[in-house]
């Protein structure tokens, strides 16, 4: 079973290949080798440097032959461009976001076309294919079924992809399947280009003791997943068979994955709970139009039946998140004063 | 104003020409030139040959310098490849409906991004979008708001355009209209390569003489609307102010125009009204699996409140659909036997 990657060395990307690399199988059978691509590639980390691996380092379009070099079983498909970066840049977005894509199913399809395997494809898409506008507002609560008008390139960019992939699965180009992500929050490392990368900032910098800027009102709610669960629920996407019943993946439409509902509010007390008043002290709240506006009109409250259905659950509360936080990065925290 | 028809020869095409010919104007304003573009052209025909007309000949993408050798104020994309011509070539499909629709869209940017007008781009959606599968069926009565799941990548490519225009009006790159048409009938000439084709030719052609097979089972209900309201109903949305309020074009939503709900059955009996029992007698029922796929996925019954409010109404019966053909075509039927 040969499994690729995309985005392989993006904080997920490589969650997700490290979780592969401890089973080595997918869906019980040997991964016989595991691809991992990306413009940036990291050499010398661990999961690149395992036998089983082999690194495709550059744009994804440029290098499509070394991916499908061998026949690929399963791609697991997270390259991106985030979010900001979609909305200053609309060409950058559409290129990266709906064209690299495009490139991959068609690749996916000549592979099943000439008579080689049908490829497993897992989309990592997005809450933002939702959008809130003052003349058309979200239903309060959000499911599978609920009407999917973005409102921002981005989020219309997945969406483009997710009915792209539920066309060539109903065709049998492929075997498509999509996992709609939370903004996954704590994300460690760096701040990045996306409009809700502040959600992970407002925890992660005060606890390396740097200065934050929370761009929203704190009474703006979220749904949120720790990295642990975003992976967990793209892998079980990824193995479930379908059909009807639990644990079954039924029918095309995409997976929410389950979201944790908080407000920025609740998730500046939790980091003050867990770090004291002086930590808490570094976030500055200081609200951005832009960013409100992309942030805002993204639903905060989810249905997760259908998640549910394949055993995913949310995270329990925003302290188990801060504390799976503190328990993977040690060393991002300067000021632990955690008193749990 | 410089008003662009693309698929300007085909059926609707030259009636909307047609139309705006007759008064010469769009929103009271003076066309001053009207361009119809479409890879086949009558020159001859009497909308070629006013000289208000310009015609562009050729693939869009190619002749993208000619459309826009001067600003375009008014778009019609009415240019596509059919639903079975779709179904039948993925390839052509999406380079027909998604590739020239971008290349169009990124040519109406281009022209704003540069100073010159923003154009009101208005495009001709389908009820394709919508799909119905035995694990995700329809809501018994379907509106803008209601999900959109395609089952045909006919509609998976109008949705994906639909949803480019969303955000590209939204980025303010244009003005973009999306009226989704539901299944046009009567069409007159020879039949075309749309899976809903026979819910013309099971009229037009015993009208005729001609026998005529019907693919799918008589107790299908389908969306119709005569070419009269169907263009009728573009112009509208292409003329509306957006706003609040009746005849306002409110929302990013598309809308969806109005349908009359008829079951085939029904049409049927319809023609034996107005041609007797003989014409009737030309048709033949065979079901064809193909053709009931697509056409049955497809909504039949809608809540037209969007529509309504811009003052547009469906047709008050099959048999008004039909005098309409008649006095619009008399050519076309050799065996008239009218009775009204």
């Amino acid at each position: 079973m040969r499994v690729v990657i995309t985005g392989a060395f993006g904080f997920l990307g490589s969650r997700l290949a490290d979780t592969l690399l401890r089973t080595r199988t997918f869906r019980g059978a040997p991964i016989t080798r595991l691809v991992l691509a990306d413009r940036v590639v990291r050499p010398d980390s661990p999961v690149a440097t395992d036998p089983l691996v082999d690194v495709v380092h550059g744009d994804l379009i440029e290098r499509l032959d070394e991916v499908f070099a061998e026949p690929v079983d399963v791609l697991f498909h997270l390259a991106a461009a985030v979010s900001a970066e979609c909305e200053a840049d609309f060409d950058l977005g559409m290129r990266a976001n709906v064209d690299t894509t495009r490139t991959l199913l068609d690749a996916a399809r000549a592979q099943s076309a000439v008579g080689g395997p049908t490829p497993r494809v897992v989309f990592a898409s997005s809450l933002a294919v939702y959008g809130s506008s003052p003349e058309l507002p979200l239903p309060a609560v959000v499911s599978e079924s609920s009407l999917t008008m973005p409102r921002s390139s981005y989020g219309t960019q997945k969406l483009l992809c997710e009915h792209l992939i539920a066309d060539y699965t109903r065709r049998g180009f492929l075997d498509g399947r999509v996992a709609r992500l939370m903004t996954v929050a704590v994300r460690p490392g760096r701040p990045n280009a996306a409009a809700s990368g502040f959600l992970s900032g407002i925890v992660r910098e005060p606890l390396s003791g740097a200065p934050a800027t929370c761009p929203v009102r704190p009474d703006l709610h979220v749904a949120l997943a720790s990295p642990r669960r975003t992976v967990q629920g793209i892998l079980r996407i990824a193995e479930a068979e379908r059909g009807v019943g639990p644990g079954r993946l039924e029918g095309p439409l995409p997976v929410n994955l389950p979201a944790l509902t908080v407000s920025v509010a609740e998730m500046l007390a939790t980091l003050r709970q867990v770090a004291g008043e002086a930590v808490a002290g570094l976030v500055t709240v200081a609200p951005d139009p832009a960013v409100e506006a992309i942030v805002g009109s993204w639903p905060a409250v989810f249905d997760s039946g259908r998640a549910a259905a394949l055993g995913l659950e949310p995270d329990s509360s925003f302290l188990s998140i801060v504390r799976d936080y503190l328990a993977d990065h040690p060393d991002a925290v300067i000021r632990r004063t955690d008193s749990s």
